[in-house]
């Protein structure tokens, strides 16, 4: 891998409310002094593998490579799941073997994988339901200050758990994906990434449920009020509307097949 | 202008369920290694540009002389308005020309502004949604590191929108200004600055539609439940609840007007 | 104490919506340019010390010895109520002398306390309602870069406000507790410490109202639906709803009173 950059990003579903990321980032500090902590989002719905992949695969590389990646979006804390740290695409990410890393990593390219031996990292007490502070902050302050090698991590984990929600198919002139979050602004982020549209967007539409969405290239090309499509600022199809909610106008969520008729 | 200080304010309308903010911070710390970045607020209300207005002119002055003040509140991004930075007080602010900036730079005194050039400074491809991460980030961290001298950033531009809100007006005994945010308890803060009051601002009142409300020096000297108007901690006048909310109380919010009786 | 640790860190209740935060940062960065500022929460419930009594008392330790923790929930602010700084544990605690700092305190054994001499630090103008910004700020600090010791703060004080709300007590087989504070997920968490509780918890039971739960290891125990308590990641009893939110489904928050039957 490439020499660490010094920088940790994290993406967990832990919210702001309680001392959860503040107790995460105190270890960070106590392992790695001169850490440099960036907070992707903590505000994943609530054990919501699936969005915490989605905004991890769209994110990650905006950061140099030698960066730490520790997510936690954990429903099976304290159960059998798997511990692990990958590396891919120059980026290290650690967390737990339950999906959350795997659409991220394939977009890296190749990668190589270790379970993390428990007893060497964890803090002097290991709760049961907060690895993010006990285990895996110390294993990703140890990465990111260079105190471990990745290849010290633990023994090699030959394959990962694939993320298990649906992915984007495509069958003939049919691209079906899924609404993976919601933004602040009620806009429905897709999986459909860009490179499936022509060149001339404007001759496909989007179906969502029985709405049917003309493609725009930005928002400005729509009348206020009006629900389009665009490909957002993260390559992906998006369902918005001008001056409003998508989320509130269509009665949409997190979840919701969308069809990119080509 | 001073040296840089090294320290990027951010200020927002992102909110912080997304990665929007952590990707503009990635881009930062990808550019400027050493980068300090402090988060004024990304709660702004969405598209509040006179909300954002509003809390910049009122916070810049807390930072260091040489600090780079790094704004988006930007409805018209991928349109027309121009991508700017200012220079003003000591102080660099960077965002769209559409009053974001104007009021803080009022405050500051002179000032001097530059259109970015946007071939110069977007990451390899810009959007058309997500300037604050694509063109912004790239400028402000290019400023505060010193790699590029305000006067390299594009042609000058003579002049800025002005915010085209309602300013404050004095007529005779009244002062008639704008409820420009409700803060997290509820309070509701003016842009009636205390400059308007005597030395013994018992001898005004306020009036918010047909409610009159005294002024006092402070919350104490309120009883529980009485709404009051004080000059607050930003140097406004400012209508509270005592123990309550203000604007849930008196059912008023953003813009409305609210007058000073002197 | 032990060297400062050049670590600050905030819990408030100031939210994260209004730049209130940021500026006690800004006063920080401008006093102390290499500070570290860790963010435990501010996501206190407005004016409600106990809840910031509880969460500081739960967190401080996960810091390195020298670091200085600044607390801001402070109803009294303005009034009489001192401004203190208190050495414990090889930790510094500066904020009012209300009751919040008291927990961790006691937690962390002998102290030492200081009355805070305002004319020395205030900020050029004290406001009467931000003394987070304009007077706790920028004794941290001073305190955290050791421009200035603790024992150079002011006048020794004597004796420190406890806390006034209830405290856990023993009764024979009945400890009775309180719910101090309600997390992201709904979860219930108790003042009633782990030390109580006897080798094999299961042989216990926790009564919340007429609601009777039995004590599990781990959430992975319960049923999905299932209300159950469990030692938590912080040592303290927890009230939990399998996949579900206590508090909702147990009608139950702040300051509810919760019985552990040994």
């Amino acid at each position: 891998m490439d020499q660490p950059s010094g920088i940790i990003t994290l993406l967990t579903d832990f919210g702001l409310r309680d001392p959860f990321v503040g107790l995460v980032k105190a270890v960070l500090v106590s392992r790695f002094r001169a850490v440099t902590v960036i907070d992707l989002t903590h505000e994943i719905a609530p054990q919501d593998v699936s969005e915490g992949a989605f905004w991890l695969s769209r994110s990650f590389a905006y950061l140099p490579a030698g960066t730490v990646h520790l997510c936690v979006v954990d429903p099976g804390v304290g159960t059998e799941r798997l511990p692990v740290v990958v590396r891919a695409g120059g980026h290290l990410f650690v967390g737990p073997d339950n999906g959350l890393l795997s659409e991220a990593i394939e977009r890296a390219g190749d990668f190589e994988a270790r379970q993390i031996d428990e007893r060497r990292f964890t803090l002097p007490r290991l709760s049961r339901t907060f690895h993010g502070r006990d285990l895996f902050a110390p294993v990703a302050a140890a990465l990111a200050s260079s105190e471990v090698a990745f290849d010290d991590v633990g023994p090699p984990v030959e394959s990962l758990v694939r993320d298990v929600w649906r992915r984007p198919a495509r069958d003939g002139g049919v691209v079906t994906g899924t609404v993976r979050t919601v933004d602040r602004y009620g806009n429905l982020l897709t999986d459909i990434d860009a490179s499936n549209l022509p060149d001339d967007p404007s001759r496909c539409h989007v179906e969502l449920g029985a709405t049917r969405l003309r493609m725009v290239g930005t928002y400005g090309e729509a009348a206020a009020g009006e629900a389009i499509a665009l490909v957002n600022s993260f390559d992906v199809v998006e369902i918005a509307v001008c001056s409003g909610s998508a989320a509130g106008a269509l009665r949409a969520g997190r979840g919701a097949p969308v069809r990119l008729i080509l």
